[in-house]
């Protein structure tokens, strides 16, 4: 099944079933009207919802029209908690190394970061920039799960996941290093997120979605037309679960909480590229002294997406152009 | 005007509008029916619940019934956004001094940390805890916000200031050093966060509400009914102004947005006390070489109030107890 959220001018927004190929969508109400009204409520209204993604999908037995991403907000245009891991060691091993960093990591136990969650932006929403705050982007992947009760075991909280997204998790790298120097985790290093225009339930994913928690997957990125990388998301140190489960080891995790797996990244760097700038930059560091590759310019415009084995674009693209920053905008 | 909210057996619970010496408590219904509905639309409802809030307290014109803080869940259950300064840089100071921390910041920016908003817990409920965390509790204030553009200036921020209330940050103090040093903020460290029972506008504060954006009024902490601290909010080093512009730099702060002050600390924090437990042991390690105040126990009571020039409690008080810890509570 495969779920969009459109704007109509509500916080929350419309939610509309789409078909698999993403052409067309039906409205979800009655059975849910809202992202959040579903999640909370997922197997009681799941079922209506998958009815009417098969009538869809055949043409037939439901009103419908033309599914348009750019009338798209994030999937879940604002939820209760956003947690983003850090699950690609691959990609801090390259940044702890260019920029001599020390990371006090304990071993066994995944980088989890908390983030703001009130005020997501759609898929190809112009994004406002400030160049000096060196902006750059993360292409990851992300699950929404249903309650789940602290100290849940990896299995328990597997179980609850209950639909798949890709993002783009916006850095300010001006800020960031200092913030993460201080300890206290990400404020002006990370501005508004903007997931992918359509959430999809792990089946969509085929054998995409491993049995190991991992998604087998490439997360294809380009900057402004050129390919930029596709790292898979097979790599990933944790599995969704024991993430999940590291993060409700003492708290509950209520409906709609949304789990990131950081920016992709692979140990074949070199070959299959990055998902950030500041990956990409990093290896240039190790391996010439310098980075050449500029961070986010006013202009550029940035393309994130992910293709099933028959080629189906799964869950739309990120597609959105980065512009001046304005006060109050 | 004074709010809360009662459980009713949803998320968001049940909005009631309580009387000034909160003996008394009327249906919010049908001006608002939560909390965060009303925040939502502040400038539409608030006037009629000004209107039943008034006459609660003339005891007459309205429907009413005995308010029992032992039903109310945290004024606002969940929201899409929770950040806890430190901004009494006083306790900073003394946890590095005692523990020969090196917190890199960076002057003139304050501290603020992105926090879980999805699962706050009632101000009366029971609190589930593993005594090898080194469980503490932080007494803060908090104030919540309705929508503010990014790039909002302090004046502009803090005309967004809609009510004010107080907290326990309960905090694992074995996670937190951990997480500090990692650098990417607190998970394990910060289970479920703990508000006052009533919200109020600031003008209850009456002279408490400073002029320079800070409350003047101390924070009374108890344990297991003795004297713990009352520290005053007056030294807070910004004002919630200056914090909520720091963190809507590059953001929107939405509707609903709680941000907290960090635990209350002041210069003669050996006369006053502390609001929290690492403060108190980091003096006991400055003065005497090792901390004697044990952290948090199985059974330990702790309660949070502060009251009025009048002797009137504002906000009624955090009352809880710390029982057992169960997988799955």
């Amino acid at each position: 099944m495969k779920l969009a959220t459109l704007k109509n001018g509500t916080r929350d927004g419309r939610l509309v079933v789409v078909s698999r190929d993403l052409n067309r969508a039906a409205d979800a109400a009655p059975v849910a009207a809202t992202m959040q009204q579903l999640i909370e409520d997922w197997d009681a209204r799941a079922p209506g919802l998958q009815s009417i993604y098969e009538m869809l999908n055949a043409g037939r037995g439901v009103d419908h029209f033309a599914f348009d991403p750019a009338q798209a907000m994030s999937p879940l245009p604002r939820t209760h908690q956003f947690v983003d891991a850090s699950a690609f060691l691959n990609h801090g091993n390259i940044m702890e190394e260019a920029y001599k960093l020390d990371v006090k990591k304990t071993p066994g136990i995944p980088v989890l970061v908390q983030r703001q969650s009130d005020d997501f932006w759609g898929p190809c929403d112009d994004y406002p920039l400030v160049e000096a705050d060196n902006g750059d982007f993360e292409g990851e992947f992300a699950v929404i799960v249903g309650d789940t009760p602290m100290a849940s075991t990896p299995e328990q909280c597997a179980q609850q996941i209950r639909l798949v997204m890709i993002l783009n998790d916006v850095s300010m790298r001006a800020h960031l290093f200092r913030e993460l120097q201080m300890g206290f985790g990400f404020i002006n290093a990370k501005p508004a997120t903007v997931f992918g225009p359509v959430a999809v339930t792990p089946d969509e994913l085929g054998e995409g979605w491993g049995a190991d928690g991992r998604i087998h997957l490439d997360m294809k990125v380009s900057r402004n037309g050129e390919w930029f990388g596709h790292p898979n998301g097979r790599e990933m140190d944790w599995s969704f679960g024991e993430l999940l489960a590291r993060l409700g080891l003492n708290r509950n995790l209520r409906a709609g909480t949304i789990l990131g797996t950081g920016t992709v990244s692979n140990k074949a760097a070199r070959t299959v590229g990055s998902a950030c700038l500041a990956e990409k930059r990093a290896l240039e560091m190790i391996e010439k002294g310098e980075s050449t590759t500029p961070f986010l310019k006013i202009g550029d415009k940035l393309r994130f997406e992910v293709h099933g084995a028959d080629g189906q674009s799964i869950f739309g693209a990120v597609d959105h152009q980065f512009v001046p920053f304005k006060a109050g905008a």
